[in-house]
């Protein structure tokens, strides 16, 4: 028969098949079809192999086609083609390719997320200080230019990098590099961490800004973060190409109509045709005094403008050539850019007389309806700050699954963190950001003020480990510059260094905390993982010099049996067909019934010896394994295999009605070494052949 | 080997298997190991078979023993440990044995459960009265003295049932009996109703007693219902004896209390030493008219009270001998204490001027407290309350199990229905009556007053099903003394059925409809199931002919395969041992590690074939599908055979670092005709090997 096929001109295609009527069962022949099939290897040859599904590439190398994963029909057809409405088509791994960017698409890519941190970090300084009341807010100017100085000295340092790692400067692969495994883990957790906590205060940010402009959402703010996050995951999923043209708008736009409100701000403060309002003066109370400690707390909260900072650094290959030095001067552009607007915004509102109301209004919709009044030109700089805060979450949605895939190639994560999706995105990434991030926003019911003390301080310790990384590596290597570059390096690793411990200190009350127990959590965590995945490894693996496999000789096979029939009977053809030493074993409940059962066992002629294990306690698994136990004790290296029939009804309340006992002893039998379990599936017939009677 | 360990004298017990160490992996002999194994039957001969598992009876018969289902150590010891603490022992199914019962402790088993209704009945006349404020309070000594003759009629009509059925005449039996399937379905739906609203009435009724009592404890009474539940569930899955005794103290302690009560009110207001209260004058006002249609609610609410009157005549074979004169005679007893309690309790609140306070002290607290004053009587009383309504629960938790073995005896419920868990109770009814009911008394907030509704309709059914029953029965057989027995029946149907009618009228609202809607719903169910187990069974049944099992031939084994290593080789190994036409696949990623992957499978040697499959779309099951579709069409008899390599870890979390696609890949395997899926373990090394490093 397989010889006719292959004389066919047109090879089976799965249509032919689904014509095909299927027996019911495994398909296994009843002994009426007796036409002889000979035992042998009739069934290498794939010469003439032509399925729609599968394609020949050379002897012994099959291809699969788009069409191997389609379903045929039923419910995964269904859920196959929304998948494929809302992901889009399945992408081959060759597909993948990346874009190299021009510096003016690369600063939109790469600086969305630090870009758009002035869109609540200036707010978050005066939140602070306005516990001391008016007295405190004029701390705000001197405290945001020292957050800019920082940021100065940061994207400075970062420069260095970037020389050094023409590559990709991330994080976590400089610090291993020149650091070793445990400090890049500490920095891996907290980018994590920091990653996470982008999504969150971006899309709260973000979602603010949206309630600003229209105050009757404020109601759903929690939903609207989760939709966003929602809407990220998919497009994530989808793979969104990092394409410069979709983030330029956003950015350019933000970045224009932030600048063009603070300017024209300055104007109409100038030519008075403008009011400072008086909220700075009575809105306040004081409630403490400024102290070092307020400041510091102050600082620490406006540090989170830095977050994003090392994006550019990490990613260096995406610059057009020459690349570092496009990186270089993008990064510059970017910290000029971020400086202004953080210290724009913190001077205007403070000339503007505005302050930052807690969960209502935020500073920058303030200024740009005092400055524009209520028109377009205020829905504008609203949709653009939104638009970036979003842009800024999708940042995360690129950066996190790529840390989690370096882990997990390094077996520091689980290894499916590694696996690409039907378009390529690491979807395991995706998925465990998302879920974290609602879980996130919920808890902190999208306040950003409240997420703010949890965020700066993962971010600098991610900051910290990689200046630290490249003073070790100035050291060390001794390159060309390295005389200037190290203490570079060096003045960076203090002051990010300094900002961690100041913003776990100021903060740590607020929620730091929780981060500085979650790194250590988490580099744990990771260690156990690699150390299970390198000791299974070491376990597994073989020499170099040839393997004799072991000729096992003929297993005991034991088909448990409940009822004498088709299935059971399929199940022990199925056993007689790998071994000539196959045992029928009833667990039964009631001597009587099972030696009727016997009886009929020797009636119907049957081969294989039938065995009773009386179960007084009802049991099913204890006495089949004390059986086990027992054939094992005989000869321990023989493996026992256990043929389970096991029913596929077509239904799916249908399972209810089966495989219980199947399911309780397959459990058990998993975890007794030495134990082989072949499930035989019986698949009910598609028909109902009868009616119910009582 | 194994003929050594024959002529010792003590043979291996599980201590010594123990000790031996196993070695990792499947326990396949490593190809060093290469002490001869002969192919054969060699472990066939259990005459020596003499473990502490498991004992032999005769030739082809082993007794399992108690220590079978021992585990041997880790969790699952604690958990076996903690289980017969809680539940005792486990028991053999011979120890399973009845009590017969003497009619007065025959009337504290069976009784409980009618006479506990007196508590509550009587109260919730009043309370829908009362909406016609005094008018309404009136009519409750009537309504109550129409519940008393419909009680006498229906305990009459059950006389005729017990004498019929000397065997037990439960309501599911005696109409599918008399009256055929779906009646019977119809009833025993109307039972498992009425059961589960035995549990939650009865629990939230025992519940009022103890905060009449102890008023702070009011704010926890869903708490104290769901607790109450929860105990009665662990004392029916350790299978609480139905003996007298337990039940006679509380039984006969709410019968005399109540009675004491009585009486002594009435004294009192006779010699005029208490004064009756004014509250029924005062509190009431009304919001209804005394209308037909709400003294018809008043009614079908007291019907209730003749809940559980049925109980004896489902239990006659407990009684005994003469069995049915015996459970006539305590039948009678029943009815008369029963109603002299229920219409005592109503004329008594009425003589008292006591009105029912919805969702506070009950009326038969406010009786008691009125007659005895606050002292230890008081709360002898309330005790004796809550304690007959528990063990009124109690007989729902015997009674639905019962009905659920039958119904899945008879193919109408999944099967694990009929299945006696350690202690021999039915466990899965057990959990699936405690389940539902702590839904219901969560979702009705513990409130009696608002359960009511849902349950006089379909204990009604039931009895109306049953009497049917009997009228048809003594209609078609004409036994003697059909004569008089078919008009009492006649009577009996008419009745049960009209308040049937009634009650869907009048409480269709307050919840009615959800009994009207469940019924036929649980009926369908039933049917469907049915229809399953018996298509099932149809297309499995073997004629009785012997049967020749087909020599199935030389399987085709695919073996997938994501790395070369021990784990992949036992697998290989394992396969080789079932057949001679075995394929390894690797479906691959990336082509150049793939042929890698063929080069070092040669270069070791390896004799099965290393086929690569290339995934361009990175899905493991669809390409592995798509060849066995290919392999299938080659040869549609020959099922095909797929050997997974799954690890076993060490501990829990270990888990979710493996499998992961082996799972995935079996789940569609398993819905794929024609396809045997093996699993071969490998266990993972108890001791770690190496320590991790970067």
């Amino acid at each position: 028969m397989a010889d006719q096929q292959r004389a066919e001109p047109d090879p089976p295609s799965d249509d032919r098949r689904a014509e095909r009527p299927r027996p019911a069962g495994t398909g296994l022949r009843s002994p009426q079809a007796e036409h002889g099939v000979q035992p042998g290897t009739r069934y290498v040859r794939i010469q003439r192999l032509q399925t729609d599904k599968l394609r020949r590439i050379r002897k012994g190398i099959l291809r699969a086609t788009e069409r191997a994963d389609e379903p045929e029909g039923g419910l995964e057809r269904v859920i196959y083609r929304a998948k494929r409405f809302l992901f889009g088509r399945r992408l081959t791994t060759e597909e993948s390719h990346h874009e190299l960017l021009p510096k003016r698409k690369a600063l939109a890519v790469f600086a969305s997320d630090a870009l758009s941190s002035s869109a609540y970090a200036p707010e978050e300084i005066l939140l602070v200080l306005m516990a001391a009341g008016a007295a405190g807010l004029t701390y705000g100017v001197p405290v945001a230019a020292a957050v800019v100085v920082l940021l100065a000295i940061v994207a400075f340092s970062y420069t260095q990098t970037i020389r050094s790692y023409p590559a990709g400067g991330g994080t976590y692969i400089v610090t291993k590099d020149n650091l070793g495994t445990v400090p890049s883990l500490v920095a891996a957790s907290a980018l994590l961490i920091g990653y996470i906590l982008t999504v969150a205060v971006s899309v709260a940010a973000g979602v603010a800004a949206i309630t600003s402009a229209l105050p009757w959402l404020v109601e759903y703010k929690v939903w609207l973060a989760v939709g966003c996050i929602g809407l990220l995951s998919v497009a994530n999923l989808r793979g969104v190409s990092e394409s410069g043209t979709i983030f330029s708008v956003p950015t350019y736009a933000f970045v224009a109509s932030v600048l063009a409100t603070l300017v024209l701000a300055g104007i109409r403060l100038a030519t008075g045709t403008i009011e400072p309002s008086l909220a700075a003066e009575h809105a306040t109370q004081a409630t403490e005094l400024v102290t070092p400690f307020l400041i510091a707390r102050a600082f620490t909260s406006g540090c989170a403008a830095l977050t994003g900072t090392e994006a550019i650094a990490d990613g260096v290959p995406a610059f057009k050539p020459p690349a570092a030095r496009n990186a270089i001067i993008t990064l510059s552009i970017m910290a000029v850019i971020l400086g202004t607007l953080f210290f724009g915004i913190t001077v205007m509102a403070g000339q503007l007389g505005l302050v930052p109301i807690h969960g209502g209004e935020t500073l920058i919709s303030q200024v740009a309806r005092t400055v524009w009044g209520e028109g377009w030109v205020y829905y504008f700089v609203q949709a653009a700050t939104m638009l970036i805060l979003i842009l800024a979450a999708n940042t995360a949605f690129v950066d996190f699954p790529r840390v989690n895939y370096f882990l997990a190639r390094d077996h520091f994560m689980p290894h499916y963190f590694q696996f690409r999706g039907d378009r390529l995105a690491y979807s395991t990434g995706i998925g465990v950001l998302a879920a974290v991030a609602i879980a996130l926003v919920v808890a902190f019911q999208a306040d950003v003020t409240a997420l703010i003390p949890l965020y700066a301080i993962g971010v600098f310790i991610a900051f910290t480990c990689s200046q630290a990384s490249m003073v070790s590596r100035w050291w060390t290597r001794r390159e060309p510059g390295w005389h200037t570059s190290l203490p570079i390096n060096i003045v960076g690793t203090i002051t990010t260094g300094s900002v961690a411990i100041m913003a776990a200190v100021t903060k740590f009350e607020q929620g730091a905390w929780i981060v500085l127990l979650l790194v250590p959590a988490l580099v744990a965590m990771m260690l156990a993982i690699h150390h299970h995945y390198a000791a299974v490894e070491a376990e597994l693996a073989l020499g170099d010099e040839a393997v004799e496999l072991p000729e096992l000789g003929e297993q005991v096979v034991l088909v448990p049996i409940s009822n004498i029939n088709r299935a059971a009977l399929e199940a022990v053809a199925y056993a007689q067909s790998i071994s000539k030493n196959v045992r029928a074993v009833h667990v039964a409940d009631n001597r009587e019934s099972a030696q009727a059962m016997r009886d009929r066992w020797q009636q119907l002629g049957l081969k294989a010896e039938f065995l009773i294990l009386e179960s007084p306690y009802r049991s099913i698994s204890g006495p089949l394994l004390a059986y086990i136990d027992f054939l094992d004790d005989e000869d321990p290296d023989l493996p026992i295999t256990v043929v389970l029939p096991e029913f596929v009804p077509r239904h799916w309340w249908e399972y209810l009605l089966h495989n219980q006992s199947a399911l309780r002893l397959r459990t058990r039998l998993y975890f007794r070494p030495n134990t082989v379990v072949v499930s035989v599936p019986y698949h009910l017939n598609r028909e109902p052949t009868r009616q119910p009677s009582a």
